[in-house]
């Protein structure tokens, strides 16, 4: 059971994990904190927080956890500015999309707290944001990556991990490297496609993005992540950059190499190409058992 | 209306044609054409077709319209076929999804009743396959794209165009160049960097697309025209070789610049970029009135 929950930054991750928490009776209270006063205000209307603050520290003192659900520019500021009011037996995580930065900037920013923040990563997610999206079921069947470094504490490891499987997520733990590595390919360089194909288009014809009133259903959903939130991806890209060029010159050569044998009129080499990738990603959604 | 349409290809694309059409009352007698007797049976017990043929010419024979709804391979094979048998005043369509290579295709094989040729393109179509995924309303405010030339009878076009607009679909006509420019860009393009992405991080970690699995929703948005199938794209990509090939280049130009700024850590240029193609898209769905 925990006693105080304190979620900084309250937006559909965060709100979510204390509505699923608040749902099954794991916690006792739960403090929010954030910028904007009618968020925090819906967030109390709906039961998923009992009160707020706009100040990260005074969430923060006094909670047993504290979840920092602010974007990956925002976080080191906000373990700096909780930093000096930790009770030594509170547990820190986080939620952001990359972690070697993360732990990084938390082992300085929590210095001899350290041991007990435990960087992690739910991959979830949705089309709308704010408290008002929060879903209780938001994390069933979901992954939530954590990734614990040397110093990490096993008490806290474990808590952080119970806390999440209660929601009824698969939790995984792997190294902050590692991660940044996997996300870089299945998340950081989709998004980074997607943007760079509107853009590429919208050059095209009038300029004024015109060509894209001939699009099917198709360029809708491939081209959905590129209506995600600009900052927040500049600063994913930011951070894992390393992985994140590495996946692009991977790609690049993947793509070149189809470049020309379109060019030349390769057939089976397409086929080839295509069929593979169809067979690897249908044998993938069996896996997860979705169409 | 019409006195006897055949379906040349009984799929989705024609399938959903002729249902609209009858739906309407627009058709007396609809004739259906294909390889697979289970899918022409289902066709005559949905009551989209009246009977069926597995003959090309048969089923061309005595019809005054004439829609060729096979992939792009088989085009011309069916053009050749059908050719000897048409009446003078029938006239013929097709719904490939490039055209200056069907319209070379057709100006040869059909000779001299090449002006009774209409090409086409319905914007349209589904995750199903098959006549039983037919559906009257599918061609309901979607585009339809038409590519007559020079010798292009207008009351062929015009018999075409009216059949389509019936169907509840808005018909615009274009140069069968520029309709391949375009939809290199919006549809073939697309294909092309879902295909080569699965492709590409197929080949890492144990090679059996095993990272897929830490994939969330946006993932399979991004990448479900790459379950799309293969030979059909193979021929896309072989008849639109030029258009498509000036594309990925283009592209690659978009893409490498964002990596370049990725592996310099250049902030405000990825803002810059993905602000843009963020405006453009919105604005591209509010135009269309889709989320």
């Amino acid at each position: 059971m925990i006693q105080r929950l304190a979620i900084i930054g309250v937006g559909l991750i965060g709100g979510s994990l204390a509505a699923a928490l608040r749902q099954r009776g794991l916690v006792r209270e739960v403090v929010g904190c954030g910028r904007d006063a009618r968020n925090l205000q819906q967030g109390v209307a709906m039961g998923v927080l009992d009160h707020y603050t706009h100040d990260a520290a005074e969430a923060a003192a006094g909670a047993d956890m504290v979840v920092v659900a602010v974007t990956l520019g925002a976080t080191r500021g906000i373990l700096e500015r909780i930093a000096p009011v930790l009770h030594p037996a509170s547990i820190v995580t986080d939620v952001g999309s990359t972690k070697a930065g993360v732990v990084a900037a938390a082992r300085e920013a929590l210095d001899k707290h350290f041991p007990h923040f435990v960087p992690g990563h739910p991959i979830a997610g949705g089309e709308r944001s704010g408290v008002e999206a929060s879903n209780p079921d938001l994390y069933e069947r979901h992954r939530i990556i954590l990734t614990p470094v040397e110093e990490t504490a096993p008490a806290a490891l474990t808590a952080v991990r119970d806390m999440w499987a209660a929601t009824g997520a698969e939790v995984v733990d792997m190294s902050p490297l590692h991660h940044d590595e996997i996300l870089a390919a299945t998340s950081h360089l989709p998004h980074m496609l997607a943007y760079a194909l509107v853009d590429c288009l919208a050059g095209l014809g009038d300029g004024e993005g015109a060509i894209l009133d001939y699009a099917a259903g198709g360029f809708r959903d491939f081209t959905r992540i590129a209506s995600s939130n600009p900052e927040m991806w500049r600063d994913i890209a930011l951070e894992n950059r390393e992985a994140l060029e590495g996946l692009c010159a991977r790609f690049e050569t993947t793509f070149h190499d189809l470049r020309l044998a379109i060019a030349r009129g390769d057939g089976p080499a397409m086929e080839a190409l295509f069929t593979h990738a169809k067979q690897v990603r249908d044998a993938y959604l069996k896996r997860i058992g979705r169409p």
